[in-house]
Protein backbone atom coordinates (compact mmCIF):
# COMPACT_ATOMS: atom_id res chain seq x y z
CA UNK A 1 0.00 0.00 0.00
CA UNK A 2 0.97 3.93 -0.31
CA UNK A 3 2.78 4.67 2.93
CA UNK A 4 4.42 7.77 1.87
CA UNK A 5 6.60 9.38 4.65
CA UNK A 6 5.05 11.67 7.50
CA UNK A 7 5.76 14.90 6.39
CA UNK A 8 7.95 17.32 9.29
CA UNK A 9 5.16 18.69 11.85
CA UNK A 10 5.30 22.36 12.15
CA UNK A 11 7.34 24.51 14.61
CA UNK A 12 5.23 26.12 17.49
CA UNK A 13 6.43 29.63 17.42
CA UNK A 14 4.53 30.40 19.88
CA UNK A 15 1.36 29.50 22.45
CA UNK A 16 -0.71 31.62 24.58
CA UNK A 17 -3.97 30.72 26.60
CA UNK A 18 -6.66 32.98 24.78
CA UNK A 19 -9.78 31.84 26.89
CA UNK A 20 -10.28 30.13 29.87
CA UNK A 21 -13.58 28.65 31.60
CA UNK A 22 -14.34 26.10 34.27
CA UNK A 23 -13.29 23.24 32.31
CA UNK A 24 -12.06 24.47 29.22
CA UNK A 25 -8.60 26.18 28.21
CA UNK A 26 -8.29 27.42 24.31
CA UNK A 27 -4.61 27.77 23.62
CA UNK A 28 -3.93 29.60 20.39
CA UNK A 29 -0.73 28.10 18.22
CA UNK A 30 1.34 30.11 16.36
CA UNK A 31 2.42 27.72 13.66
CA UNK A 32 5.28 27.60 10.91
CA UNK A 33 4.79 25.00 8.20
CA UNK A 34 7.79 22.95 7.20
CA UNK A 35 7.46 24.92 3.76
CA UNK A 36 7.30 27.76 5.39
CA UNK A 37 3.61 28.82 5.76
CA UNK A 38 2.69 30.37 8.86
CA UNK A 39 -0.83 29.85 10.45
CA UNK A 40 -2.74 30.46 13.88
CA UNK A 41 -4.43 27.37 15.04
CA UNK A 42 -6.49 27.16 18.76
CA UNK A 43 -6.88 24.42 20.40
CA UNK A 44 -8.33 22.86 23.45
CA UNK A 45 -6.79 21.52 26.50
CA UNK A 46 -7.62 18.95 28.80
CA UNK A 47 -6.42 16.81 31.97
CA UNK A 48 -4.10 14.68 29.28
CA UNK A 49 -5.15 11.50 31.89
CA UNK A 50 -7.58 10.33 29.16
CA UNK A 51 -10.85 8.63 29.39
CA UNK A 52 -12.39 4.87 29.30
CA UNK A 53 -15.67 3.60 27.56
CA UNK A 54 -16.67 0.49 29.41
CA UNK A 55 -18.94 -2.51 26.58
CA UNK A 56 -20.39 -4.55 29.45
CA UNK A 57 -22.19 -7.40 28.81
CA UNK A 58 -23.69 -9.56 31.41
CA UNK A 59 -24.21 -13.42 31.80
CA UNK A 60 -27.74 -12.95 29.90
CA UNK A 61 -25.41 -12.03 26.54
CA UNK A 62 -27.14 -8.26 27.05
CA UNK A 63 -25.23 -5.16 26.72
CA UNK A 64 -25.84 -2.86 29.67
CA UNK A 65 -26.30 0.60 28.32
CA UNK A 66 -26.79 3.79 29.72
CA UNK A 67 -28.99 6.77 28.86
CA UNK A 68 -27.76 9.97 30.06
CA UNK A 69 -28.38 13.85 30.29
CA UNK A 70 -26.57 15.82 27.42
CA UNK A 71 -25.66 19.21 27.68
CA UNK A 72 -24.21 20.32 24.60
CA UNK A 73 -27.07 18.40 22.62
CA UNK A 74 -29.80 19.21 25.22
CA UNK A 75 -31.34 15.80 25.07
CA UNK A 76 -30.83 12.25 26.40
CA UNK A 77 -28.20 10.36 24.83
CA UNK A 78 -28.25 6.13 24.69
CA UNK A 79 -24.52 4.99 24.99
CA UNK A 80 -21.93 2.85 27.03
CA UNK A 81 -20.51 4.11 30.70
CA UNK A 82 -17.70 6.14 30.24
CA UNK A 83 -15.50 9.22 31.85
CA UNK A 84 -12.45 10.22 33.06
CA UNK A 85 -9.49 8.73 34.49
CA UNK A 86 -8.90 9.48 37.77
CA UNK A 87 -5.03 10.40 39.36
CA UNK A 88 -3.30 7.45 39.69
CA UNK A 89 -6.13 5.00 38.44
CA UNK A 90 -4.95 2.55 35.38
CA UNK A 91 -7.77 2.09 32.78
CA UNK A 92 -9.11 -0.38 33.96
CA UNK A 93 -9.86 0.55 37.69
CA UNK A 94 -11.15 3.81 36.04
CA UNK A 95 -13.46 1.42 33.95
CA UNK A 96 -14.31 -0.83 36.84
CA UNK A 97 -15.10 2.54 39.08
CA UNK A 98 -17.47 4.34 36.80
CA UNK A 99 -18.98 1.06 35.68
CA UNK A 100 -19.87 0.96 39.55
CA UNK A 101 -20.89 4.83 39.66
CA UNK A 102 -22.86 4.39 36.60
CA UNK A 103 -24.47 1.19 36.16
CA UNK A 104 -23.94 -0.35 39.89
CA UNK A 105 -21.78 -3.62 38.61
CA UNK A 106 -18.06 -4.18 38.82
CA UNK A 107 -16.46 -6.41 36.27
CA UNK A 108 -14.10 -9.33 36.68
CA UNK A 109 -12.52 -9.47 33.26
CA UNK A 110 -11.56 -6.27 31.24
CA UNK A 111 -10.38 -6.63 27.58
CA UNK A 112 -9.16 -3.43 25.61
CA UNK A 113 -10.32 -2.86 22.86
CA UNK A 114 -8.80 0.09 21.35
CA UNK A 115 -7.97 3.63 21.86
CA UNK A 116 -9.57 5.93 20.60
CA UNK A 117 -9.02 9.50 19.78
CA UNK A 118 -11.58 12.14 19.44
CA UNK A 119 -11.08 15.16 16.36
CA UNK A 120 -7.46 15.12 17.30
CA UNK A 121 -7.21 19.30 14.96
CA UNK A 122 -8.63 20.43 18.70
CA UNK A 123 -8.31 18.01 21.30
CA UNK A 124 -6.00 15.64 23.02
CA UNK A 125 -8.60 13.43 23.92
CA UNK A 126 -7.61 9.80 24.61
CA UNK A 127 -10.04 7.10 25.48
CA UNK A 128 -9.38 3.37 26.06
CA UNK A 129 -12.69 1.39 24.98
CA UNK A 130 -12.60 -1.87 27.05
CA UNK A 131 -14.81 -4.73 26.97
CA UNK A 132 -16.31 -5.99 30.51
CA UNK A 133 -17.30 -9.11 31.39
CA UNK A 134 -18.31 -11.47 34.81
CA UNK A 135 -20.09 -8.87 36.03
CA UNK A 136 -21.72 -8.70 39.60
CA UNK A 137 -23.69 -6.04 41.58
CA UNK A 138 -21.94 -3.22 43.98
CA UNK A 139 -22.80 0.25 43.85
CA UNK A 140 -21.02 3.82 44.00
CA UNK A 141 -21.90 7.04 44.24
CA UNK A 142 -21.36 8.92 41.47
CA UNK A 143 -21.58 12.51 41.34
CA UNK A 144 -24.55 12.54 38.59
CA UNK A 145 -27.06 14.75 39.37
CA UNK A 146 -29.85 12.37 38.90
CA UNK A 147 -29.59 8.14 38.38
CA UNK A 148 -28.87 7.47 34.97
CA UNK A 149 -31.05 5.17 33.31
CA UNK A 150 -29.39 1.70 32.39
CA UNK A 151 -30.87 -0.37 29.37
CA UNK A 152 -30.08 -3.99 28.55
CA UNK A 153 -30.29 -4.69 24.71
CA UNK A 154 -29.42 -8.28 23.91
CA UNK A 155 -26.12 -8.57 22.01
CA UNK A 156 -27.81 -10.28 19.32
CA UNK A 157 -30.08 -6.98 18.69
CA UNK A 158 -26.93 -4.69 18.09
CA UNK A 159 -27.83 -3.75 14.65
CA UNK A 160 -31.16 -2.25 15.74
CA UNK A 161 -29.20 -0.73 18.20
CA UNK A 162 -26.80 0.82 15.32
CA UNK A 163 -30.06 2.33 14.37
CA UNK A 164 -31.66 4.17 17.45
CA UNK A 165 -31.82 7.39 16.89
CA UNK A 166 -30.32 8.70 20.38
CA UNK A 167 -27.46 6.01 19.71
CA UNK A 168 -25.15 8.30 17.61
CA UNK A 169 -22.09 8.83 19.70
CA UNK A 170 -19.11 8.31 17.23
CA UNK A 171 -17.24 6.34 19.95
CA UNK A 172 -20.31 4.56 21.39
CA UNK A 173 -20.43 3.45 17.66
CA UNK A 174 -16.75 2.68 17.41
CA UNK A 175 -17.23 0.40 20.48
CA UNK A 176 -20.24 -1.68 19.63
CA UNK A 177 -18.31 -1.94 16.42
CA UNK A 178 -14.91 -2.86 18.02
CA UNK A 179 -16.76 -5.84 19.91
CA UNK A 180 -18.25 -7.26 16.63
CA UNK A 181 -14.68 -7.55 15.47
CA UNK A 182 -13.39 -8.81 19.02
CA UNK A 183 -16.69 -11.27 19.09
CA UNK A 184 -15.80 -12.76 15.17
CA UNK A 185 -12.31 -12.92 16.84
CA UNK A 186 -13.34 -15.15 19.25
CA UNK A 187 -15.63 -17.52 17.05
CA UNK A 188 -12.48 -17.90 14.70
CA UNK A 189 -10.09 -18.41 17.46
CA UNK B 1 -35.69 -5.25 25.62
CA UNK B 2 -35.50 -2.75 28.89
CA UNK B 3 -36.09 0.08 27.34
CA UNK B 4 -37.07 2.65 29.71
CA UNK B 5 -38.59 5.85 28.95
CA UNK B 6 -36.75 9.54 29.16
CA UNK B 7 -36.65 10.90 32.26
CA UNK B 8 -37.92 14.81 31.54
CA UNK B 9 -35.13 16.74 30.47
CA UNK B 10 -33.43 19.14 32.91
CA UNK B 11 -35.13 23.05 32.57
CA UNK B 12 -32.40 25.23 31.32
CA UNK B 13 -32.16 28.44 34.07
CA UNK B 14 -29.78 30.82 32.91
CA UNK B 15 -27.38 30.20 30.08
CA UNK B 16 -24.32 32.82 28.98
CA UNK B 17 -20.84 32.98 27.17
CA UNK B 18 -18.38 33.05 29.56
CA UNK B 19 -15.63 32.44 27.39
CA UNK B 20 -14.86 33.02 23.64
CA UNK B 21 -12.06 32.90 21.64
CA UNK B 22 -11.73 32.69 17.55
CA UNK B 23 -13.04 29.31 17.62
CA UNK B 24 -14.91 28.79 20.79
CA UNK B 25 -17.40 30.07 22.37
CA UNK B 26 -17.58 28.02 26.13
CA UNK B 27 -21.54 28.89 27.06
CA UNK B 28 -21.90 28.12 31.10
CA UNK B 29 -25.67 26.66 31.77
CA UNK B 30 -27.62 26.65 35.13
CA UNK B 31 -29.82 23.53 35.11
CA UNK B 32 -32.36 22.09 37.35
CA UNK B 33 -33.38 18.45 36.86
CA UNK B 34 -37.00 17.50 37.24
CA UNK B 35 -35.79 15.56 40.78
CA UNK B 36 -35.20 19.60 42.29
CA UNK B 37 -31.47 19.18 41.86
CA UNK B 38 -29.58 22.00 40.27
CA UNK B 39 -26.48 22.24 38.43
CA UNK B 40 -23.78 24.28 36.76
CA UNK B 41 -23.12 22.94 33.30
CA UNK B 42 -20.50 24.05 30.11
CA UNK B 43 -21.03 23.54 27.00
CA UNK B 44 -19.07 24.62 23.58
CA UNK B 45 -20.90 26.36 21.01
CA UNK B 46 -20.19 25.47 17.13
CA UNK B 47 -21.69 26.54 13.72
CA UNK B 48 -24.07 24.30 14.29
CA UNK B 49 -24.28 23.28 10.38
CA UNK B 50 -22.34 19.83 10.99
CA UNK B 51 -19.94 18.48 9.31
CA UNK B 52 -19.12 15.36 6.76
CA UNK B 53 -16.62 12.32 6.36
CA UNK B 54 -16.12 10.90 3.14
CA UNK B 55 -15.04 7.20 3.07
CA UNK B 56 -14.02 7.21 -0.83
CA UNK B 57 -12.91 3.72 -2.65
CA UNK B 58 -11.74 3.92 -5.86
CA UNK B 59 -11.91 1.66 -8.89
CA UNK B 60 -8.94 -0.42 -7.37
CA UNK B 61 -10.78 -1.11 -4.12
CA UNK B 62 -8.46 1.04 -2.40
CA UNK B 63 -10.02 3.45 0.27
CA UNK B 64 -8.35 7.04 0.14
CA UNK B 65 -7.29 8.50 3.60
CA UNK B 66 -5.47 11.58 4.08
CA UNK B 67 -2.52 12.19 6.67
CA UNK B 68 -2.38 15.12 8.30
CA UNK B 69 -1.50 17.63 11.14
CA UNK B 70 -3.55 17.93 14.20
CA UNK B 71 -2.94 20.64 16.72
CA UNK B 72 -4.55 19.26 19.38
CA UNK B 73 -2.34 16.16 19.57
CA UNK B 74 0.79 18.28 17.78
CA UNK B 75 0.94 15.19 15.09
CA UNK B 76 0.04 13.52 12.08
CA UNK B 77 -2.99 11.47 12.16
CA UNK B 78 -3.89 9.46 9.38
CA UNK B 79 -8.47 9.59 8.89
CA UNK B 80 -10.97 9.60 6.14
CA UNK B 81 -10.94 13.14 4.38
CA UNK B 82 -14.05 15.37 6.50
CA UNK B 83 -14.97 19.26 6.86
CA UNK B 84 -17.97 21.48 7.83
CA UNK B 85 -20.88 22.27 6.06
CA UNK B 86 -20.87 25.40 4.26
CA UNK B 87 -23.54 27.55 4.12
CA UNK B 88 -26.50 26.37 2.01
CA UNK B 89 -24.61 23.36 1.18
CA UNK B 90 -26.23 19.26 1.05
CA UNK B 91 -24.04 16.81 3.12
CA UNK B 92 -24.09 15.54 -0.29
CA UNK B 93 -22.28 18.71 -2.01
CA UNK B 94 -20.16 19.16 1.32
CA UNK B 95 -18.86 15.76 0.91
CA UNK B 96 -17.95 15.92 -3.15
CA UNK B 97 -16.16 19.43 -1.95
CA UNK B 98 -14.37 18.26 0.40
CA UNK B 99 -13.25 14.89 -1.28
CA UNK B 100 -11.98 17.45 -4.02
CA UNK B 101 -9.93 20.20 -1.74
CA UNK B 102 -7.90 17.61 -0.10
CA UNK B 103 -8.39 14.33 -2.29
CA UNK B 104 -8.52 15.85 -5.71
CA UNK B 105 -11.50 13.61 -6.59
CA UNK B 106 -14.86 13.78 -6.96
CA UNK B 107 -17.59 11.01 -6.62
CA UNK B 108 -20.83 10.22 -8.70
CA UNK B 109 -22.22 8.18 -6.00
CA UNK B 110 -22.34 8.81 -2.54
CA UNK B 111 -24.88 6.86 0.63
CA UNK B 112 -25.10 7.65 3.72
CA UNK B 113 -23.79 5.49 6.26
CA UNK B 114 -24.89 7.33 9.51
CA UNK B 115 -24.94 10.34 11.30
CA UNK B 116 -22.79 10.81 14.74
CA UNK B 117 -22.46 13.00 17.46
CA UNK B 118 -19.05 13.88 19.43
CA UNK B 119 -19.21 14.12 23.22
CA UNK B 120 -22.63 15.45 23.52
CA UNK B 121 -22.13 15.99 26.58
CA UNK B 122 -20.19 19.13 25.62
CA UNK B 123 -20.36 19.35 21.80
CA UNK B 124 -23.70 20.27 19.19
CA UNK B 125 -21.50 18.31 16.68
CA UNK B 126 -23.02 15.98 14.32
CA UNK B 127 -21.21 14.67 11.40
CA UNK B 128 -22.79 12.42 8.32
CA UNK B 129 -20.88 9.78 7.16
CA UNK B 130 -20.78 9.13 3.56
CA UNK B 131 -19.23 6.39 1.26
CA UNK B 132 -18.56 7.50 -2.23
CA UNK B 133 -17.87 5.48 -5.29
CA UNK B 134 -17.38 5.97 -9.08
CA UNK B 135 -14.46 8.63 -8.35
CA UNK B 136 -12.86 10.85 -11.04
CA UNK B 137 -10.06 13.32 -11.22
CA UNK B 138 -10.89 16.65 -10.07
CA UNK B 139 -8.60 19.10 -7.27
CA UNK B 140 -10.71 22.00 -5.55
CA UNK B 141 -8.06 24.77 -3.89
CA UNK B 142 -8.71 23.58 -0.37
CA UNK B 143 -7.54 26.20 2.89
CA UNK B 144 -4.97 23.82 4.41
CA UNK B 145 -1.24 25.16 5.11
CA UNK B 146 0.79 22.33 3.08
CA UNK B 147 -0.82 19.70 0.63
CA UNK B 148 -2.51 16.87 2.81
CA UNK B 149 -0.68 13.17 2.18
CA UNK B 150 -2.89 11.26 0.18
CA UNK B 151 -2.95 6.80 1.02
CA UNK B 152 -4.06 4.50 -0.46
CA UNK B 153 -5.55 1.72 1.22
CA UNK B 154 -6.35 -2.08 0.24
CA UNK B 155 -9.69 -2.48 1.36
CA UNK B 156 -9.11 -6.07 1.83
CA UNK B 157 -6.35 -4.75 4.55
CA UNK B 158 -8.93 -3.05 6.30
CA UNK B 159 -8.10 -4.61 9.91
CA UNK B 160 -4.66 -3.49 8.95
CA UNK B 161 -5.95 -0.56 9.04
CA UNK B 162 -7.86 -0.66 12.83
CA UNK B 163 -4.39 -1.37 13.88
CA UNK B 164 -2.71 1.51 12.86
CA UNK B 165 -1.15 3.78 16.07
CA UNK B 166 -2.13 6.68 13.94
CA UNK B 167 -5.81 5.69 13.24
CA UNK B 168 -7.57 6.66 16.14
CA UNK B 169 -10.00 9.37 15.49
CA UNK B 170 -13.09 7.90 16.61
CA UNK B 171 -15.21 9.14 13.83
CA UNK B 172 -12.81 7.33 11.63
CA UNK B 173 -12.72 4.35 12.87
CA UNK B 174 -16.83 4.21 13.37
CA UNK B 175 -16.74 5.41 9.66
CA UNK B 176 -14.40 2.34 8.62
CA UNK B 177 -16.50 -0.23 10.68
CA UNK B 178 -19.71 1.20 9.09
CA UNK B 179 -18.21 0.50 5.77
CA UNK B 180 -18.19 -3.15 6.86
CA UNK B 181 -21.58 -3.45 7.58
CA UNK B 182 -22.59 -1.45 4.55
CA UNK B 183 -20.60 -4.12 2.33
CA UNK B 184 -21.90 -6.85 4.42
CA UNK B 185 -25.16 -5.79 3.87
CA UNK B 186 -24.43 -5.84 -0.24
CA UNK B 187 -23.32 -9.27 -0.16
CA UNK B 188 -26.46 -10.60 1.72
CA UNK B 189 -28.58 -8.17 -0.68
Amino acid sequence: MTQKKHPTPPKILSSEVTARSKLFHVEALSLEFSNGQQRQYERIKGSGRGAVMIVPINAENELLLVREYCAGTHDYQLGFPKGLIDLGETPQQAANRELKEEVGMGAEFFKELKMVSMAPSYFNAKMHILVAKHLYPEQLEGDEPEPLVVVNWPLSEWRTLLAQPDFTEARSVAALLLLQQFLEGDKDA
